[in-house]
């Protein structure tokens, strides 16, 4: 096995998941990613933790949504019984096909996600990491040879977090004792809120309430939006090509959308409900291992010259405790390149420009 | 996709399992089933009920309990209350290599199953089915091609059932007004007492208390044996092939025992407990749709020309209510071939002579 496979597994185990002896641990094991998981298994074994492991299949959730009547009746019940007594959850990404689950009829997946809202809430209880692992599909997304993939994604991965974790806790610092956030770029010139609110290091580890790997971001809950927001970097909703996404914000709510591919996707999305049109986090790509886009969100929201937002539900690890913030059935990210013609400042103060923050060499205040 | 895998899944959801509109259902797939799961995945979507994945990777558990120290706390805890939840669960059996979990240590193998004694109990309470999908171990294990041994799972499975359930209703009414059971072969002579005891139907559907798919044998849970017993047909016990058992009952008990193959794993099977050297099943074959053996118990104990033992626990559908029977925490069939020079008698009367029923073509009184 590619030793790199096994150091993501200790990464995973270890720095992310921090799975204990006894926990109760569910492996989510996508299409395409078997060779994770016997690693992850080893890991666990090894370190005495009970395991069940969910099979993640775009093929099956697909045969199977296209051929329900999209009258769900808590669909999700039992898998809910099973994350309450679970410690930690890992979601293996992968899969075999990206554009697997794009014949699904919208509104049957809106009632399906609908019905298992317990259930995912309470996986968000658990101490939940979702990781990829790489296939050959994902390398076709990127754009990229396999053997090229893999190397992007354990440079993304294989990182030291300890060390970045310092780094972001300085972005941190400034999002905290901030009030007032505003970014420009070509095309975007937003002011946001983020008074009260509590930014998150996203240092890829549940100690940090960080439940990627790689992350390597750092997040908060903004609120009180105003302005025209571009987003130039393409991405895939529900298996759809979205791009070039232009949203105008008015009192926090979305008054304007349009973009020049998936429009009707897009649309989908900010229409599920109220939240839906409101954002849910503002984050910040601090992760220099990620070098380049590879139109898959895990990675492209974490680059180091890269700003995100998205609409819907918000991180409560953000709010004042007992506040509740933005709530919504979808958390969908949009992402700008700020590596060049940008600015995003904090009260002011411009924190980062053409992609370069401000404690790195070659930053210009 | 290959029709017939279409047609098993529509024999495993409505026949077999039952399912209706709303049943939380789990589906175990194990590697290489992924087809099969694909189709059952489409049928649970069409009958409009609720689906959970699991992945039963051989692999998976091997690294993982490899690497375990062997001390387990409740590992089933998680997975309890996802089958406490559940209405149905359906195993489908696959895998890619029959001998991946042999390097498990014994000792951490029954420590592991004994801490998930909560969990199969809780399985067991479910409308659960066993089957099969055709995957080149399997077919490797079989000694026969991946093609032919496709054409001869689906024979075994996409049967009459209904004409099969009515079939296997007349020896069912045989054996529930019987008392004694007479079994001659070449080396075979055996007598046992089945008085009182109810024979199930077993047709592969929940609703006859048969939880295989394929099945088709009617079986039963005799006592007081006495005479030699010779099981010809190979078969593979924890991993290790044993041959040519031959078992002397006296009283209802193993006092004599011999294999030309596998002598050491007998053994240690009939040593388990008092119930392991103790009868708990009688079953016939009446499968015609099984026409040789492949060396698995799945098929091979419900060919229509063999008679099955199981040495330890009956099952408790067979006894009187408030009748506990045999007791064991084993479970062992081994098979005799009864295509010729043999009879099966019933109080006296020949039921079926080298292979044939009494109600088939051919049979000579």
């Amino acid at each position: 096995m590619d030793q790199r496979v096994i150091e993501h597994a200790d990464v995973l185990v270890d720095w992310s998941a921090q799975v204990e002896r006894g926990d109760n641990v569910i492996v989510s094991v996508a299409e395409g990613t078997h060779d994770l998981a016997v690693a992850v298994a080893e890991k666990l074994g090894d370190r005495g933790a009970n395991m069940i492991t969910l099979y993640d299949s775009d093929e099956l959730s697909s045969a199977y949504l296209s051929a329900h009547d999209g009258t769900f009746d808590h669909a999700g019940a039992h898998e809910q019984r099973l994350l309450e007594k679970a410690d930690v959850y890992l979601r293996l990404g992968g899969g075999r096909n990206t554009a697997e689950t794009s014949d699904i009829p919208q509104s049957v997946r809106q009632a399906y996600n609908k019905s298992r809202t317990d259930a995912r809430e309470a996986r968000m209880n658990t101490d939940w990491v979702s990781t990829l692992h790489p296939t050959r599909s994902l390398a076709q997304q990127a754009g990229m040879s396999y053997s090229a993939y893999k190397t992007f994604v354990y440079n993304a991965i294989l990182r030291d977090w300890e060390s970045l974790a310092e780094e972001m806790a300085e972005m941190k610092t400034l999002l905290d004792a901030g009030s007032e956030v505003h970014i420009t770029t070509d095309r975007t010139d937003l002011t946001m809120s983020i008074a009260d609110r509590t930014a998150v290091n996203s240092c890829a580890s549940v100690a940090y309430d960080s439940h990627n790997l790689p992350s390597g971001e750092v997040f908060t809950a903004p609120y009180a939006t105003t302005g025209t927001a571009f987003f130039d970097v393409p991405m895939t909703i529900d298996g759809t090509r979205v791009q070039d996404v232009e949203l105008v914000f008015a009192d926090g709510t979305v008054v304007d959308y349009s973009a020049v591919q998936g429009e009707e996707t897009l649309s989908g999305v900010l229409e599920t409900d109220d939240g839906a049109r409101r954002l849910g986090e503002l984050g910040i790509g601090m992760n220099r291992g990620i070098d380049r886009f590879t139109d898959n969100i895990l990675f492209d929201e974490k680059m180091g010259d890269t700003v995100h937002l998205a609409v819907g539900r918000a991180y409560d690890a953000c709010l004042p405790t007992g506040e509740t913030g933005n709530k919504s059935a979808v958390h969908v990210d949009m992402i700008m390149d700020m590596s060049s013609n940008s600015t995003l400042s904090i009260d002011g103060e411009v924190i980062q420009r053409d992609g370069t923050f401000r404690w790195e060499d070659g930053f210009e205040a």
